[in-house]
């Protein structure tokens, strides 16, 4: 047998949905798990005993943190990195941060993503830095002379949709040239063509400096509001289109020498007739779209990155299913009510595999109350269930904003 | 929408293994959840901030208890009832315990349990009461003249095959009746006839006092030494036979009105080139046979328990896999180091779809340390793989004892 290092403890920043379910792996395999959030009532706190409530930029509190940790990893990319890095100063606490801060860094403003993702030779969509309102000024012009449809981003700070400005026409322009000083929090920016999608995809890579690599399957996703909505496995696209995505997700794995898991989100585009792939941006932690992995493959996203940052063999392969699956994410918005619940209707659901609630306290529009898996033979009876579940849920309306 | 009552609190008498899984069945649909177990490094207190540590016997620790929560249930069948009667003697309380006293008792005691079984028709082996040596004296002539074969044990306190003595011959019964008095803690014992099984199977039923009842498919259990070693699933049997098992279970489930879970473990034999069912014991609680649930349905045992404990609506049925399913317990007597670990082999095994160690500090012959669910087209397959894995531990030499 080989030494399979399991006795070891494993922090997590952030406390949330990902990294409760990132425990939840890692106690399975004989793991110590310890967590650092600033929020009392964070899933990981309600559920587990791990978690120290202390803010990210406490740096005294990272030290300790980091210090009863073999290992440190991030559920989620906006933790600000400044007390991280003079802490990875010390010689004994310098390997310790999976992935590493420069992959952190990368994911963490736009920029320097699609900087690091040209290097490696991603496809991106056509874009532009803004420094300031000047510079956006003058875009303007252009990119209406061109009838260029835009898409203005925060470079920093912006995720499910939030800190973005759709720029399809002279009045948002207007708009946003009127309103960006006060509701953007700084600049730069980032001004990114909009493409014209066919579907959206996603690939989860794990990878270890020594034991491998693991290389999900691709799913297709499907956004509402800017916020991930359905995820289907498998991805209704040709698997050559897949696989293609699945040897650009490995490359910029491998480039950036990631050591855990990286989520890379593809926009799926027509080009000449033909399907392309555009990287859309990247996630060094478990990623959404991965949750489907909890039901449909033997080992899911968490157990992988588990194995891996307890530096336990993997599977090279996993069997791929006869059946359909969907991760269906449900938010604040189906609710109503004051607490989160299950329609009855959705437990006695026999395509239902798995309905998970978070647990946080109070429903809120936009905030991810919980998922529910779901399985049937074709893509067209998962989507017919899920449409049917939305409407028995209290808030008829469905999607918010 | 039905109201779904999720925002309820139900207390867990046990914080082993099962009340563990159970406890994440009951936070996934959103419900609150107390523990209360003595052993301060139980799962539940290793892995979860619900567990209040005290004994079973502490009537004001489980009067709190039970005053803390809307329902209680039970994760295991040896719990001393007399402080529990006392409790639920009170008019707010008497409804709480799920599934009832009387029900725990039948459990709790071979007599008692056999007497209930016996009454409903439940299919039994031959077993005579024996409440004094002198009656165990009196019996050997009987059992040894007629070349019957018995086992006698315990009426109460023993599981896992402690507690039980093989009497074949001459020699099991002199030293049967010269070291009892040391050994077994106390008469009455129950002499049963110990029949040449062909295999064992046990069948689990879920019942809510309104929302009906759920019974799973027939699970075949392999057992060493006692303990139950494998659960293959489906069972490789005839599907009557099966779909026989099932009715009997819920016909006890009916009669004992159970709220909750109710495992009947079967001995199958042959009777005149026919096979037939014996019950062999009972248990009104998540059962170890049931784990395969957790990756082979859509809901688990501990799923639909949570919902009954709940009062959510559950499934009347559930798509059976077109795969074959084992789960595999893993006792301490694999290991030779202090820890449990997995072998490297074993977790980058493709068959393996969980791993689950339970996080019980120090490893102990006969102790559950964990499990393993594997999927494969067959059972041969399935058999050949558990027992390859088997050989990649470090304690090479296998069961215990």
């Amino acid at each position: 047998m080989m030494a399979a290092r399991a006795n070891m403890t494993v922090g997590i920043l952030g406390a949330g949905q990902l990294g409760l379910m990132l425990a939840e792996s890692l106690s399975n395999l004989g793991g110590h798990v310890r967590m650092l959030d600033p929020n009392p009532q964070s899933p990981g706190a309600l559920r587990t005993p791990f978690v120290t409530c202390a803010s990210f930029e406490d740096e005294n509190a990272l030290r300790d943190f980091f210090a009863q940790c073999d290992r440190v990893t991030y559920e989620f990319e906006h933790i600000p990195t400044a007390a991280l890095r003079r802490i990875l100063e010390e010689p004994t606490q310098r390997k310790k941060l999976w992935p590493s801060v420069l992959v952190l860094e990368n994911a963490q403003n736009r920029i320097a993503e699609k900087k690091a993702l040209a290097r490696v030779g991603a496809p991106l969509t056509p874009w532009t830095e803004i420094n300031s309102l000047a510079e956006l000024e003058e875009q303007s012009s252009v990119w209406l002379g061109n009838k260029r449809h835009g898409l203005l981003k925060t470079a920093s700070g912006g995720y499910d949709g939030k800190g973005q400005w759709r720029l399809a026409d002279a009045a948002d322009w207007a708009n946003a040239l009127a309103n960006l000083p006060d509701s953007a929090r700084a600049f730069p920016m980032v001004l990114e063509e909009k493409c014209e999608l066919e579907t959206e995809i996603s690939v989860i890579v794990g990878r270890h400096p020594t034991l491998g690599t693991f290389i999900f399957p691709a799913v297709e996703n499907i956004h509402v509001n800017g916020i991930l909505d359905t995820t289907l496995f498998p991805a209704r696209l040709p698997y050559e289109l897949c696989e293609k995505a699945r040897a650009v997700a490995e490359k910029i794995a491998d480039s950036w020498d990631v050591f855990g898991l990286l989520c890379v989100e593809f926009f799926v585009v027509r080009r000449n007739g033909e399907h392309a792939l555009l990287v859309n941006e990247v996630a060094p932690r478990p990623h959404n779209s991965g949750h489907v992995t909890r039901r449909s493959m033997s080992r899911s996203q968490f157990d992988i990155l588990a194995q891996i940052l307890l530096d336990l063999p993997f599977v090279s392969q996993q069997v791929s299913p006869d059946r359909t699956w969907a991760m269906w994410n449900t938010l604040g918005d189906l609710w109503s009510s004051h607490s989160a619940a299950w329609p009855a209707e959705l437990l006695a659901h026999s395509a239902v595999c798995e309905a998970m609630l978070y647990g946080k306290p109070g429903v809120r529009a936009g905030r991810k109350m919980g998922h529910v898996i779901l399985s049937a033979p074709n893509h067209a009876a998962l989507t017919k269930n899920i449409d049917h579940l939305r409407s028995t849920f209290t808030n008829k309306k469905g999607g918010h904003g």
